[in-house]
């Protein structure tokens, strides 16, 4: 079923390049088959001018035609569930529970955007119609064909059939899908679906493209090519970067919003620390959820005033065997910087000797403020807790702290009045800021934001999770005078969409 | 009154800086007094840190303080006109109507953002409140202090109160003015109408500062201060380009909007063309408005299967006498433009052979197809007519265009349906797309887009005039299980700015 090839225009494409890979299984150690194609030079080409030659046809769809298309693919992946998670299970090395939510997960999303669709009123249609002026209407369009890279520790939430491609589709972008390597089999499987749903829906096989690659080549290479308007990344900071400015050295700079992770900051409070046992529970959960492959991993905890002991063996206490990582290559990296990290003299505290296992570091705020090397990510089961006699040097922390995803602040609400200029300079460093709970578990819905100040994400005005990351693809253009049958539905006089407008500055339903 | 020294914290700064340069009186070609000290690397810094120091308070200010503080800055403006518009003509050489003019529409886009602010809604706050989920509430904030270029060609409008100013200003970011050298006067004299607004309004000094240059170098320094988050400018391509390239190589790239031109083309068809008589006589007005002077300039004019002699002498006909350009550096690059252009074989005619004189181009499309280069922008009162036999070749010629603030399509209903798809493609290339009238004359409103894809300006999600430009300078953050009492205003339960809200997926000023 998975033939390891590319995937343009609907079809499997034979390449002379016999350059191949193979991905891994995650729990067994072991290469698996097929061998996947690399894309070569001339399917990206392939793939570019098709998705261009499309986008005139993707882009005047209406947004029920596209919600029906989005929908197929829910119905399309749902067919192919069992096979989908089999080979996710043998490539990601994630437990059942994981694989039915993070499936269930990519099924919600995508019928968040269905809903959004049909609803309408995301093109933010603006007309300012007043007799003796020019009649101009705004409306959102499309930007073009995008570049989607899938994300390794998502093989479905962020990757092919993820965030990035279905905002991009639901906007009315084409979308070239270059597949992770680790998964390579799970992300042609997702996107087969894809390409099915195209097809049943009688829309040009050339709006979705799947291309393999373990090498950054082709990356560059699609993010270089000039009929390309945006990119979509979820990664590290290392590629997301490069892509980043491989974008903005084009002739023709375009948008890269590459979500590129984070050290997710958790302020605890005394008061709330003394009050409430189940803290150090919640953030052991946190932390080895998913072997902490997660963004919004809890990767410091910044303690204040209280006895820090305890606190640290209660998370030990409940942490669990170490867990499978995606693949061999991040479980390396792990282990490398904890090692890095130690030797910076953080004290550092496993359950096992393992490798994947999870880990606490201890340092003082002190010592941190002398070494702000050590705020970088580490990705995987880690979180270093720094403890501070007082909050004051929290709050010098807080201001070499670089850009984050998610700030969660834990205190006593009598805490969090006295210290409510500390907790508003932490909220300009984030996305999100959490009062409760853990930052894992990202909601899809509206009013999520999964970005944040630089390096957290390269675009802060954008979120990559939830209806509104739609607004990443789009463009206004205004129509000034258009006689009335030429103009798009949403703009038409008597609003035969029924969309929320903004009519001469005021938000309505009403007809011209 | 005018002093010539740089503005920060409210006072006049005084430099061991000698280097000062002076303005140019545009009529008589004469310099003008004072003398305007460069600003240095440490007035630079003084003003970013001033700017970072005091976003807290300024971005935790009302939206109705700072729809107070803009009034302010409008009856300053109102209070000062005789003296700022004595200086503007000056240095501008444009005469009373313009000047009165561009007074009037710098005070109505002012006034568009106090109703913006008052009316409150543009936070875009949205809410997902269900029992049994995270409490999530999402909204506007703005992105932290930016730095905003006076344009040579709006010593007004486009400058010191201008639209990136006062949109910055309304979006809660501080700013830093770099004054257009060639009208530093005028700056200066509206920067203290600014300043004394703060002044009146008990907000701190530090929230604007205005900063004189003509060395690159000071641009350069302040679009590299890492405190700065954002930066506004409008003018030339390699100037702006410069300016975006520079933010882009900083550890923390931050966004550019440069507003960079566009040579606007204009299509008409046989049929309009044949039917209206007033279609030369309104081009040949738009195309020596302001000397030429201005973004949307129709620059190049598409005639399809017409007569094109009668058409060119018509607008040649209409021209007047040459109007004064704002400076001698952009009438030498006119002449020098104009000459190139004339080298490349394309026929020049112009009524006068005065310097400044308007003038007309005419050339065949597959010359232009030839030498797409054809299509760049001259700055001035002149416009390229394209003829050609067919729409197949104009279909061509739109595939090579680059990136446009607008274009112009002049049809009948029927001519128009018939051209649809060249339309469409047309449409593909700008940011405004007019169906009467000519490009000149940006209304200011919600609905207005000035703007374009590349190069006509560097992020074509954004556009430059209009109460939407406030888009530029806010940034999401969500507020996930927050109590009530540290919400901000726009998020509580209750809506009490009583403001339009997204509630579980509903738009409504209800209540939670």
């Amino acid at each position: 079923m998975i033939k390891g090839k590319n995937l343009v225009n609907g079809k499997a494409i034979d390449t002379l390049n016999t350059i191949t890979f193979k991905t891994f299984n995650a729990k067994e150690k072991t290469v698996l088959p097929p061998s996947y194609e690399n894309a070569t030079i001339e399917i990206v080409k392939q793939a570019c001018e098709l998705a261009d030659q499309v986008f005139d046809e993707y882009s005047n769809t209406s947004a029920a035609t596209r919600a029906s298309f989005l929908a197929q693919i829910k119905i399309e992946l749902d067919e192919n569930k069992k096979l989908i998670l089999n080979q996710y299970q043998l490539e990601s090395g994630y437990p059942d529970g994981r694989a039915e939510g993070e499936f269930s997960r990519t099924l919600e999303q995508i019928q968040s955007f269905v809903d959004l669709l049909n609803e309408g009123s995301y093109v933010n249609a603006i007309l300012d119609v007043e007799i003796g002026k020019p009649d101009l209407r705004k409306i959102l369009y499309p930007i073009g064909p995008v570049v989607v890279f899938g994300a390794s520790n998502f093989p479905l939430a962020f990757s092919t059939a993820g965030g990035d491609t279905i905002s991009a589709l639901a906007a009315g972008c084409p979308v070239i899908l270059k597949g992770h390597p680790y998964h390579a089999g799970t992300s042609e499987l997702v996107a087969r679906s894809i390409i099915d749903a195209l097809d049943k829906c009688d829309l040009s096989p050339g709006i979705f493209a799947h291309l393999h690659g373990e090498k950054i080549e082709i990356g560059s290479h699609l993010v270089e090519y000039p009929k390309i308007k945006g990119v979509g990344f979820t990664g590290s900071f290392k590629a997301g970067k490069a892509l980043y400015d491989i974008a903005q050295k084009r002739k023709e700079p375009i948008p890269v919003f590459a979500e590129m992770g984070s050290i997710n900051p958790v302020l605890i409070l005394p008061e709330r620390l003394a009050s409430d046992s189940e803290i150090p529970i919640q953030l052991s959960n946190s932390i080895q959820l998913g072997a902490g492959q997660f963004c919004t991993n809890p990767g410091l905890i910044l303690v204040c005033g209280a006895e820090i002991d305890s606190f640290v063996d209660r998370i030990l206490q409940n942490f669990e065997e170490a867990n499978n990582m995606v693949h061999p290559n991040i479980s390396q990296n792990y282990q490398k910087q904890i090692q890095e990290i130690e030797s910076h003299g953080v004290r550092m505290y496993r359950k096992s000797q393992e490798d994947n296992s999870p880990t606490v570091g201890v340092i003082s705020v002190e010592s941190v403020l002398d070494k702000p090397e050590l705020l970088e990510e580490v990705f995987g089961p880690f979180s270093m807790v720094v403890y501070s006699p007082s909050t004051s040097l929290i709050s010098e922390l807080i201001r070499i702290l670089p850009g984050q995803l998610t700030a969660t602040v834990l205190g006593s609400k009598k805490e969090i009045k006295k210290n409510i200029t500390l907790i508003g300079n932490l909220q300009k460093k984030v996305g999100r800021i959490l009062f409760e709970g853990v930052p894992t578990g990202v909601a899809v819905c509206a009013s999520m934001n999964h970005g944040g100040p630089f390096p957290a994400s390269t675009d802060t005005r954008f979120t990559s999770v939830g209806t509104s990351s739609i607004e990443r693809w789009l463009r206004p253009i205004c129509f000034q005078d258009c006689p009335a049958e030429f103009l798009p539905e949403a703009l038409k006089d008597d609003n035969p969409l029924q969309i929320f407008r903004t009519l001469n500055n005021k938000i309505t339903k009403a007809e011209v």
